[in-house]
């Protein structure tokens, strides 16, 4: 019988998304598979028969730790979605004799929402022809938009670098005794999950941001600018955290508001001006004449390794170790989901959910922890997202940077 | 005999401008000061007699240990220069009867070049009218350019962050198997400390930044784009490290290159394209057509305290107190430098310099540590760097951020 698994990662990376891949890989060996491969570059390499062991890249206690502090996917991902096998089930094909040919008797893919696509795809599959190979996803996006999971891993993560780089931004910005408004800039495209953990930068130190702007909510501009107006006029230092996700009501992004503008830069190419922050930030200088600066958390977001929750290390790992114990245990089309049991403690669980009901849906922030006039989040939002960027796992510094592991 | 003194914080903050503060504060209360008052905005807020009693503040040890973990200026700061006295003496008139009102017997401020000058300044005015108060600049900077010290306060942490984000950054390029250009923008406009800092991304895990422009070499745009088209046909991610400061030949930024060519925006404002990345990613994509992506580091290169260098941090408060000791000394019109004792092992100590020969200098890096071809640093530059950012001080978090102490 069949005692090799294999694990790849797919979508865009988090800090925790190798933790995952640390779990995986350490309870499927703990469980007797005899080798544990990875894919490289996800479905996409593995269809090209790129592929790597773990065995012998992660042998030794030390790897998994430095592993579980390198941002980034180990292994390296893909956006590929694979087709529907009715039309074209070549793939399919491939992949099942590639199962067969290494002794594949389960496949764990760690990503968000279109990778869970893929499991359902092979699961599906491997029912109609047969086979026992067994697909379980494991959950990952920074973007905590994945439905049946309290939340997702790599959520924590993102939530923490914000909550602290906007304290660190509230504190800047308060340096001259001038007037001004910044608007932070955060990723979530169509969630507001991670504008709305700017929230978490407030404490018994700090008021936090002032406005926060969710996808969720079309933008009133004239109610955005007599609010920030009411604000910059009885405080000095106005913060503003908003979604790159801002659309009016008519569904326009605030970032193509700009870029549509038909302005050509210097290449003769349409400006990419975009930043919903530059636009909000502009907006609120043009209108209500007063200093305003944008700045956008970037890629960090994603790769901030060096700030990752501890609580989201411990999760993503968790998620990884239920994975490969659920397919030993024979389960197949599976998703791994966290599961809060309280608040007071925070405790949470794994389970496993049916991965059809996860895939190719996204799950928004509930109107009902978003404030009454749409510009703020709710304590109901504060308490569900606080645990999450809990205790840290601290780095391991060589050098003065931290080590990582790569292939 | 006055036995008060005062401290002040002027220009952009870094994330260890509080650690100076505290070693001020400490060693003055050591020396036998009464009182230690804090200038409020700088001498700007002084002149409106905006101060504060740090005794009030920082009474416990608990509140300097939150002091130094404390990013941007607690006492907040200013960008103003003191007029020359002998065409405008009315505020040296205004600021020494604050000091005789206050029994002031030392003033420190801490700051960039500035900021020296006010010390200067302030000292020169003194021996003129006879004045025993004693005036002591503290160095701080993350640009590293003033003149007389080995390197500044604030420099270590900012290249740290650098260091440590770009290394992230990097792994995070590498996610799929796609070939790209990442240019990141660091901070500096007139001299290349902070972007010759991305060297220190390299290491056993990393390769660390492909190309490195600093403003000391003026851009030459098809050396360039051979170098950048070499690099992408033998490797699948090139990483460029650029200062904000690159200029052509002719003497222009290149962020001005892009925001002249007259494009207006949304709201008819000249577009804020700016960004050096953002000029140099399109230039790569168009002139070489592969996939370039842009990132500025941002404003956290002066305010990441969560990510501070120890050694960093260890001497700006050396730098504070050796301050408070000098004027206790007698010593006036002085600045406090760091001197370099070795590197094998990194020793460094403090000794006080003429303050008139720093005061509106720049130090730039010098041409024998950057690289022949004017794109990387040598390791002459790194061995320099490299003990400046070493070890860490942990954060105190608190319901997942850190925890910051404000007036």
């Amino acid at each position: 019988m069949a005692k090799n698994v294999i694990v790849g990662q797919s979508g865009g990376p988090t800090a925790v998304i190798n933790s995952s891949l640390a779990g995986v890989y350490k309870t499927a060996r703990s469980l007797g598979a005899d080798t544990v491969y990875g894919m490289k570059y996800g479905i996409e390499g593995l269809l090209k028969e790129e592929m790597v062991d773990l065995d012998e890249l992660l042998d030794d206690r030390m790897s998994i730790e430095l592993l579980k502090r390198t941002p980034s996917s180990y292994l390296g991902s893909c956006r590929y979605k694979l087709p529907d096998p009715d039309t074209d089930s070549a793939p399919f094909v491939k992949l099942f004799n590639l199962f067969d040919k290494y002794d594949i008797c389960a496949v764990f893919y760690i990503g968000g929402n279109d990778s869970m696509d893929t499991i359902a795809k092979l699961s599906r599959y491997a029912a109609r022809v047969g086979s026992s190979v067994r697909f379980i996803g494991v959950p990952k996006t920074i973007d905590n938009d994945l439905c049946l999971t309290d939340h997702t891993p790599g959520y924590g993560s993102a939530a923490k670098y914000i909550a602290t780089i906007l304290k660190e931004v509230i504190r800047d910005s308060s340096v001259y005794n001038l007037r001004s408004v910044t608007v932070a800039e955060i990723m979530g495209r169509h969630a507001g999950w991670l504008a709305g953990a700017a929230c978490l930068a407030a404490g018994e130190d700090c008021e936090g941001p002032d406005l926060i702007l969710l996808p969720e909510v079309p933008f009133d501009e004239e109610k955005f600018l007599a609010r920030v107006d009411e604000l910059q006029q009885r405080k000095p230092n106005v913060i503003i955290a908003a979604s790159e996700g801002v659309k009016t009501a008519g569904g326009v992004y605030l970032c193509d508001l700009v870029s549509t503008a038909g302005q050509l830069d210097a290449f003769g190419h349409k400006a990419v001006l975009s930043g919903t922050s530059r636009y909000l930030s502009e907006l609120i200088h043009k209108r209500l004449n007063c200093k305003s600066r944008a700045i956008e958390f970037s890629t960090l977001q994603r790769c901030a390794s060096h700030l990752a929750s501890r609580t989201d290390v411990t999760e993503a790992y968790a998620a990884g170790g239920a994975a490969a114990a659920a397919a030993f245990a024979g389960e197949t089309g599976r998703m791994i989901a966290l599961k809060r049991i309280g608040n007071t403690p925070y405790q949470c669980i794994t389970e496993s959910v049916d991965v059809q009901q996860v895939a190719n849906l996204e799950k928004k922030v509930p109107l009902d922890w978003i404030a009454p006039d749409g510009m703020h989040v709710t304590a109901a939002f504060e308490e569900y997202a606080r645990p999450l960027i809990l205790d840290e796992l601290t780095p391991i510094y060589v050098n003065g940077t931290p080590r990582h592991v790569h292939l």
